[in-house]
């Protein structure tokens, strides 16, 4: 998770709004940004090409693709089969530029804890997919390398259930099974509340400490594994901390706004911001009783729904055999 | 829900805090209050004895008994015995100064949408509920009057599922079954953050409109019904605009703390409250995207267990066979 | 449930089989058959035309529909959403020849256990339908009737859970809401394994006393209710006395045929058939352990699959703006 | 799993009662049973000594303990902590046992399919588990190992979701984390059909092949993993063909009883046994429709019910801190 300041964001598009607004220039040396649309999904590319540039948003060199579709809570099955394609198509797309070899196989990790509704995407997708190693195994006859890809999955559950880095438990099967590429799944904490289940985040760089909802602090990395890591991420909470927080710097931006710069409240307005927003922020929350999120009401439909959305576009990326238009038909 | 300004809420012990911190006296008329502490268990028991004070508090003239355990949220078999029982003894005697006769039968109304889990209350508790009624009938000899009281349940759903008022549900099945007493289960929206799954409250004045997390417009009331109605309610949620309405609140105040009353800032202060509050609730929660709320992450499973401690709460409460002591051990 | 000497089934068309094996012929009087098939999916109309057929098949006079598709426990999302289509056609079909008024408004009731894994179609059902008695209610200018019919839905329960008879909440209900015409979905008990999740039966008949999983004693009928009631049916699972008696069953008619009537075995084949039968039964089962049943290994998903084909077709059969083409996309 | 003729069972009683039946002895040599009740509990320590036993019961040699409690699918909360309890001495017992040293480290194991409900006890059992290994490095001086032992814990999923085999995920993640114990929790099928939900196993000799209801064909053993292994399993499913041969079975025996043996009836019944049976079997189960199971109708709620009392004896079992007496007080 990024920090900048006070902003912390999972999403490479947040941390880069946030720093292009900060100095006040459209563009950022050493990243470049592409987008475009399908109907009501806005696909952006970014790409970040240089160290100077990653530690400015606070984020890894590498390629972030985001699907933002603002009315994806809104129940409509058709969008959502939308969705899955133009999903499956860039994550195939990032897949081919880092898989160089024909045939590969794949080990796909649900992050998240399965009974918190909005930490369980990573499971729900697990569940969905279509598994095919133990089947190659078996009958590979059957099962041609042309048509299917060699993928398996596993749902490790996380630090506070396991008492077991999930980055320990990835590194140790990986070292055993071997596989080409992870692809790791996870429910994202947002910085802002119009991206919960309204975003899809691709990255091909890992997953990096203090990223997400739970307690998993050791990366999911090239370094760490060995292999290459792409990062699926969907933010699905914001913490309660996040928003409260927000709004006080809100609310004082509007009041700095009114009062302007200099003079004795200015100084007011300044000097609450340092020192007692630590204690609003705990009058507002109370003390010690455990993180407080903030979701949508219907979350635990969403979470189905994003759950499939996902598989299916993860099904359709990897198998040959299975167009994308046909992405959500081929859920397992 | 009780409407003081700005400040909405389903506790009457809420809205007495409220009332009494404004009008700044302890005391308010028409309403009498006896509190005593069960180890970590603090009861409130409020009396709101005329209209005056029920207008005042924005709740109905009547009995309103309240649970506070702020460390219930900690995973703890012991404590949430401890306060099954309780619960039992403060429901036992509210139902007993209700029931004038010796043998009556109660329908148990478990409100709320199973599929949202902070709103499913209603229905897990209904679940855990020891049911008398179709046991009575078919084996009355079994079943004595002494040891067990007639209770039946019905777990209604929501208006968005059904279609039907719920109100409208539960006014039918009584006119067909002719219960002599309501008691309902609903999860509440509190105000307070504190609160969540740490307050259980009972009053013997009903349902009114506007109340819970979901579109429950019509009352469950004698008026309506033509029996007494028990409301047993949870905060379970805080909605994502309260708290954020009472955090610009809250920096507001502040900051007329440290101005002082008077002078322009003071004015400015004012000026916001009034005028850009609205617009900054929208920027902080984005707009038209359905309701928000604010829950303790490990919500799933703290909605089991209160529905463990009132359903075991409301057997003992009723079966005189059933010791308060044993509340817990007898879920259904 | 009929009950032809040992054989017991909700299904007409097991009924209509046992009868027609039985008597040696291939036609009943008084019954009409029509059959077709799309694909995959074998559709058989069995019309009752009069009460002697009625008394020997153990069923209603009366049409009923039953849809047939041997590979649907397969995962395919392609058959899955033909078979709504088609499920849709012929409950739309069937509605249409009851309902002789343009404009009507439907309750539709979800029998079953929600807590009961393969008794949950009713509520599960429920949980996915597009409901609009109260969106016609409140915003009748947007939701027109040439659109969108006035649907409303309850899921009541069983009487183990609410202590009341199901009919008795239905009865209530539709007393207090007045629709035209109630469609009752309930999962039944199969006589035949290999119909778990492959067989949906459509009657215009109404569910009559004895029928389905649980404790659901009185009718929902027209006799009962004063308006007409389409029950849909889909078997998920066999009684594991039914299984353990029809093995027996077999058995005994194998050596039969082995040994040819007449003859001191055959006697003795007889006689076991007759006293020694209840005896195995309870060998093989033990005894007093509460119902015991048969089910696929992965019942939880068919479950979720079987709602979702049930509701796209209710939701397609009801309102004209969906399409057949479109059952399965709009779920909600 | 053994395989005894037709009779194959997961529990080493099974295998020893059918062993003495067949060879009318009640003693085998190479097995030491010890056998007590603590009230409605039956307790049975069953020890194979050689490998000519081992052999003939289709076991490994090692210690068997087995809870038998004929009466727990009943709801009674008393009798579910007393076993736990009972449990928790005997899970303990076994342990001490084995762990020579003061201090150790444990790994546990919840085999099974978290979204196959008579499958999903292993999850269950993890969900609940006080996990101390993440604690115990982050602060030492709280977490004493006089009070704690070291635990962890993980469920990996069946091959059939992650196309690994679970035998392959246990082997690497004990190569990198290095316990000195693997507890692993299993779902079994049973024989008899009285068992399901009331016994309850516990063996030091690991899982070997063929065990439990999935696909889970490589040992989870000492000889695999290097550690011991000690496997908990109860029996929450009876396999359809298990069911339908055991009837046949025993019509067949029932009848032989009547004829006596010799004669040309005898002759009969033989045939049929030997040639017919798998036909019949067929006939009464359907053909290629995946795995039939034969479960309590309530199985949701008491595979529920089994997590928490395994759990909590587990729990009591390792910590020291916890007391018998409160096993089930210690759920996390």
């Amino acid at each position: 998770m990024s920090n900048l300041g006070n902003v912390r964001t999972d999403l490479a598009i947040e941390a880069h709004e946030y720093i292009t607004q900060t100095i006040k220039q459209q563009d950022l040396d050493g990243v470049e940004i592409e987008e475009f649309d399908y109907d009501d999904i806005k696909v952006k590319r970014v790409k970040i090409n240089n160290l100077k540039a990653a530690e400015q948003m606070g984020k890894e060199m590498g390629n972030y693709v985001t699907l933002e579709i603002p009315t994806l809570r809104q129940k409509n099955s058709a969008l959502e089969e939308k969705v899955s394609q133009v999903f499956a198509k860039e994550l195939n797309f990032m897949v081919n530029q880092i898989m160089t070899k024909d045939k590969y196989s794949v080990l796909i990790v649900g992050l998240g804890n399965w009974n918190v509704t909005p930490d369980a995407l990573g499971p729900k997708v697990v569940e969905n997919l279509l598994i095919t190693r133990h089947l190659k195994e078996l009958m590979p006859e059957n099962i041609s390398d042309e048509e299917y890809c060699t993928v398996c999955a596993i749902a490790p559950g996380v630090l506070g259930i396991t008492g077991i880095e999930t980055s320990e438990i990835i590194e140790s099967i990986v070292g055993k099974i071997q596989p080409d590429l992870v692809i790791a799944v996870d429910a994202l904490a947002a910085r802002n509340i119009t991206r919960l289940n309204t975003t899809i985040q691709i990255a091909d760089t890992g997953i990096h400490p203090g990223s997400g909802v739970g307690n998993k602090r050791k990366g999911i990395t090239k370094e760490i594994l060995g292999i290459p890591v792409i990062a699926i991420g969907v933010p699905t909470v914001v913490d309660a901390v996040t928003l409260t927080n927000d709004t006080i710097d809100m609310v004082i931006d509007t009041l700095i706004k009114s009062v302007g710069k200099g003079g004795q409240f200015y100084q007011i307005l300044k000097e609450l911001d340092r020192e007692e927003k630590q204690q609003l922020i705990k009058e507002v929350l109370g003390e010690n009783l455990g993180p407080l999120i903030v979701s949508p009401k219907e979350i635990d439909r969403l979470m189905i729904d994003m759950g499939e959305i996902l598989a299916g576009g993860i099904n359709a990326a990897l198998h040959p055999v299975i167009g994308f238009a046909d992405a959500t038909k081929h859920l397992y």
